[in-house]
């Protein structure tokens, strides 16, 4: 659960979708901060993650969508009936899209009460801290799988095993990638969960600052471009060349290695040709990054940071 | 979702374990209808779980446990606290399991209304019910492993994918074989499900019989002897070199494929050397079998099916 494992889910879902069958529309990761509610210990964001499972389904499928979640809730005795409204033709239009999201409220409490992100799964704590941590997170996959499910989005929750118990990381890291494959190639949205521990310490904004967005002065950073060498430079705002400064500031205000790590992690992405959105979920600004409608030009009113390669 | 797939979760984990590092002491298979409320829709038979829990418990670990189970239950504000008493020292002795459990009330209904086990996933229904039966197995997955982590069982969820969207179905088994390989080598104790569709058929019982337990005459077998060319004979009852008439009755009750698939699993496994006991769970009888006390002899008032190796 260090940051090599961060960059895996994401990551690795980008370069399992340069090789699809079809080619990969999206990747989304819907942050911790955005579906969770960070101060309720576990406890979902309903409102957003509707609004988000709402705008992915627009995003996603053309044509008639049909409930997918057929169970119930604990606690409910209510039995689902969405089965018996199938028109039951050929598949609808849709766009493959992989689902990444981070842990906010969950798998916080125990990763870091254990210090499993530490390692040394040999000791009690540690190890109980793992599967304590595994079990919150994978609860929170469920819940997003169902919201978006519900919805109508063939959705599917794959586990990365993204800690501890391998010494041979990249085998992992491999298959991972070879089910997101295969899931994408027969029609699935993989829904892929990231790392309990670095989620929790994002907040929840428009998009990449040049330092912390509480400051005074922070600039939002609407445009980065990435060259072949995975050097980037700010191309929105216009800074007269002030590029290089921005990446100090921003390097320089980076404690937690939160922010360098994100942009690192994007400009991999970029660097196979696939643009990143960094966008505020379940806002207007984000339904038109999923929609497609800033490729072209960057509307002035768009909140949000794009990450792609230079042209 | 077919019987090859029946068999994988199972023999892929028996597979796994004959090149583990430290050797595995038993595969743990939970029927579905022995953990879930059979006639209600997604309900677990918490009475019989937990006592499950305990058993295995008892037979995997010796010396302290900790819950590790730390999140909270659906509608419950209550935040756990479990992790305060930890006496943090070196791992205690446990013992290598891996669980395997049925789904019972939970997927049936999903695969059989969208006839998801006969493939076409292209077919808008099929799709939806095989996010849906993955939902609701998924959901029971991780009711077993948060009972097993709250009795202080290292478990680990791992889904199969079991079907459906691959053509190469042997990548896929020797792609879960690695994670469970990898999960019982770190510690931990790998939870598999297995199939929704044909899991419902089955009931809970003591074990094999030579016919279907209600009908008047049913014997149980109390032991089977596979040898290497995967042939089996009845060892117990001695039946005066009966055997071959009971395996003609047995095949000629199993309208389902269930019994015959059953003790072709079990004998796929005894070939590997590992002894297959088939045993009611939660009764005195699955704890002498997980306790090891039937291997030299079975006691006249032992229930259940031992199938391993002749000898």
């Amino acid at each position: 659960m260090d940051q090599h494992h961060q960059l895996t889910a994401t990551a690795s879902a980008a370069s399992a979708a340069v090789t699809l069958a079809k080619p990969l529309h999206c990747i989304v990761k819907l942050g911790g901060a955005a579906i969770t509610c960070k101060n309720d210990f576990e406890t979902i964001n309903e409102e957003n993650l509707n609004i988000v499972s709402s705008q992915l389904r627009q995003a996603m499928v053309s044509g008639p969508c049909h409930g997918m979640d057929w169970s119930r809730r604990p606690g409910s005795s209510e039995i689902p009936s969405a089965v018996d409204e199938f028109d039951d033709q050929s598949d609808s239009d849709s766009k493959k899209f992989i689902v990444v999201h981070g842990a906010g409220s969950f798998g916080h409490f125990q990763a870091s009460k254990s210090g499993v992100h530490k390692g040394g799964l040999s000791r009690p704590l540690v190890k109980s801290g793992f599967v304590a941590t595994r079990i919150s997170v994978t609860s929170l996959n469920l819940e997003i799988v169902r919201a978006l499910a519900k919805e109508g989005i063939p959705s599917i929750g794959l586990s990365p095993f993204s800690c501890g118990w391998s010494t041979r990381e990249r085998n992992i890291a491999v298959a991972d990638t070879s089910s997101v494959k295969k899931a994408l190639d027969a029609g699935f949205v993989p829904v892929l969960h990231g790392d309990a521990v670095l989620d929790s310490l994002q907040t929840d904004v428009f998009g990449v600052y040049d330092r912390p967005p509480t400051e005074t002065g922070a600039t939002l950073l609407k445009e980065i471009a990435v060259r072949e060498d995975g050097s980037w430079s700010v191309l929105k705002p216009e800074l007269q060349d002030m590029s290089k400064q921005v990446e100090i500031t921003v390097a320089a205000h980076d404690t937690t290695g939160g922010m360098v790590t994100k942009i690192s992690e994007a400009a991999m992405i970029a660097k196979l040709g696939i643009d990143v959105y960094i966008v505020k979920a379940a806002t207007d600004h984000s339904e038109r990054a999923l929609n497609g409608l800033l490729r072209e030009q960057i509307p002035d009113d768009w909140l949000g940071t794009i990450i792609r390669l230079a042209k």
